[in-house]
């Protein structure tokens, strides 16, 4: 059994293959970028009229003029108007480029209007006013997003405002999902009195899913080493992630680490010492694939693949934040404990995790509004306002 | 002009309209579950064994017996094991269910093989060690997740476990987004000198599909009355929630608070006390569509998305926090200030707020790493280490 944190160091020697695809500004949202993203032109790309007025020249505003007649009008969406007569000023819309010759623009709440034009009456005038200059925020060229950077919706305007259509990004780990036990049966049948249904895939599939990682397919396979040793070497063959769910305790039908090494995985950690999960296998493929053999257990489940599985998908952003205990959590005397938790905004910039009660690691009911676990060192019994590790799924 | 807590009075009394509709597990994942879910029986089903090892009888084990023959297995799937016979146990494993007569389990951890048998020798054994009885997380008919309830991964895992392979939850409500100026080219083409690419659609319906909503529609429409009229109205007809980006102040030619009158649409705001986003229109269409009508602004678009939209959408779950701010934040004399920004863990469990800097609010590049808006009250300096709300989009 070796202790949490020298799993942790195993898995920083893990890596998922990193490959790239093109994608569309939809299916780049949430991915990371492959390749940095530069302006393909100054930004603003012409100077800008920034608030709805008058455009004018500052010389003639420095010389005095305070009235202007209006020698027309430049709405957005129209090309740069030739600049004003000596002695007007343009009607100019937010949006617009500035008129030739101009470079200053006076709201239009500081304009009263005249029988032949506008008195401009502004309380403060400063040359530029209203107006972004072209390249202002950022030269053509400029580096934009860098590659790594996840895409959210503000990156995915910023693509769109330079004409990227589509992007590199990395591509999402393949991922297969295995529950094993001859105890289960699918949701859609109805179960004998000895068996129940299956929930570990769902649990899997759909953290992963609400991760981003789109549809994992997920399989079923006996407790039966032939039949594992079949379903688990196509499963390898595909996989750059596999996840199985039980079968990795020490009873005799217990097969999945045996086979799991007869396909030729390497054992990296089998147990480790942790409650819930203790049983965890982990281990690496012929190819390098990355194979978590998690306890059938679903709270185990729920916690080996919030504290491990999903640190290792999201590298080099993990997930874990800090947060304080609610009320006193007591640890166990050597092995790690997770505890099913949510977290609460405290009202002063502070995170406090309230724990889920339940009647310990077989009840999965309790992780129902729980969001990840909380991690509690060993032989530590934590005060509340403690601060502990938070680990969301 | 109204203040912000105006605003969101007024906002308070807008809902989107509840519909529900059948969803199966995958497309559940994320959606508010619209009728309460029941334990279709005992959970679990069954005495269940917990550890693998061996099932006796505590009347032998208290008349002092400690070495036992072995009538039998039963593993996980398997029928319930009729009993052992007098002097015996079961050898067990974890999922099965407990033998007939048993009513404790010694760990196989604690066994000594004999010739014929085994020899337990735990260090402490009580009654129903190592079992989960019958119902003893939940009884049939129990209610496992309320109405309401948003559907996370571990709720899935629970709706797979008692054979709901569908459940009604809210549909999410038919939202279009639509952006005006006759500046704005489509991302594929390129724009003239004049013009931009737009943006502000992808941020919305990026930031949407972020939250779930799936694809929403989006269209161009051009600084046109008529057009506006025509192209609103059909949107009108189809959407519970319209965004429309840009065309909504001061100028002659926006004239999309107008347009939307015109079509029946209740003005209830136009203008608030804030930066950026002052112009912000909202209002409710003829058949109690709710309509926001944003300043065209890219960090406006996303700052009132952030902090009003995002609200109505997932009320009763705002998605408000609270940060402390790394560094000084000013305020302005009379209107709410809304500065980008990104959340970080300060190592014990605290919230660090890192205002994105930028060029003001027309330079919508500095929004790339940001993750919603602080908000400063006006006529506040706010000192490092103040807590602020921060609005995540």
């Amino acid at each position: 059994m070796v202790p949490v944190a020298e799993l942790d160091r195993i898995l920083s020697d893990l890596a998922v293959p990193i490959r790239v695809r093109q994608a569309d500004l939809d299916s780049a949202l949430g991915e990371v970028l492959a390749q940095a993203v530069e302006a393909d032109r100054d930004i603003p790309p012409f100077d800008r009229v920034c608030m709805d007025g008058y455009a004018l020249r500052w010389d003639e505003w420095t010389a005095g003029r305070r009235e202007f007649a209006v020698s027309g009008s430049s709405p957005a969406g129209a090309e740069r108007h030739p600049g004003p007569l000596p002695g007007s000023c343009v009607e100019v819309m937010t949006g617009a480029p500035c008129p030739s010759g101009c470079d200053l623009v006076v709201r239009l709440e500081d304009a009263l209007p005249r029988d032949h034009g506008v008195f401009l009456d502004p309380s403060k005038v400063v040359r530029g006013q209203n107006l972004a200059w072209r390249g202002s925020d950022a030269r053509a060229g400029k580096v934009l997003l860098e590659e790594g950077c996840r895409l959210g919706p503000a990156e995915i305007g910023i693509l769109a405002s330079v004409g990227a259509q589509a992007v590199p990004v990395r591509c999402r780990p393949e991922i297969r999902v295995v529950c094993t036990g001859d105890e289960l049966v699918d949701v859609d049948k109805a179960p004998l009195a000895h068996q129940i249904r299956r929930s570990n895939d769902r649990f899997l599939t759909s953290a992963l899913r609400a991760r981003g990682q789109g549809a994992v397919p997920s399989t079923h396979l006996p407790d039966d080493p032939e039949l594992l040793e079949a379903g688990l070497g196509v499963l390898l063959g595909q996989a750059d992630v596999l996840l199985v769910a039980g079968g990795v305790s020490a009873s005799r039908r217990d097969f999945v680490p045996g086979v799991l090494e007869g396909l030729g995985c390497r054992c990296l950690v089998h147990g480790v010492a942790q409650k819930p999960g203790k049983p965890l296998w982990v281990g690496t493929g012929p190819k390098g694939q990355i194979v978590f053999a998690l306890p059938g257990n679903p709270v185990a489940v729920a916690a080996c693949f919030a504290r491990y599985v999903l640190g290792v998908l999201r590298r080099p952003e993990p997930l874990v934040r800090t947060a304080r205990l609610e009320a006193p959590t007591a640890g166990l005397p050597s092995m790690t404990r997770f505890v099913a938790a949510h977290l609460r905004d405290d009202g002063a910039g502070g995170v406090v995790a309230l724990e889920s009660r339940g009647n310990g690691s077989g009840d999965f009911l309790h992780l129902t509004g729980a969001e990840g676990f909380l991690e509690i060192p060993p032989g530590k019994v934590l005060q509340a306002r403690s601060v502990a590790r938070f680990w969301p799924w």
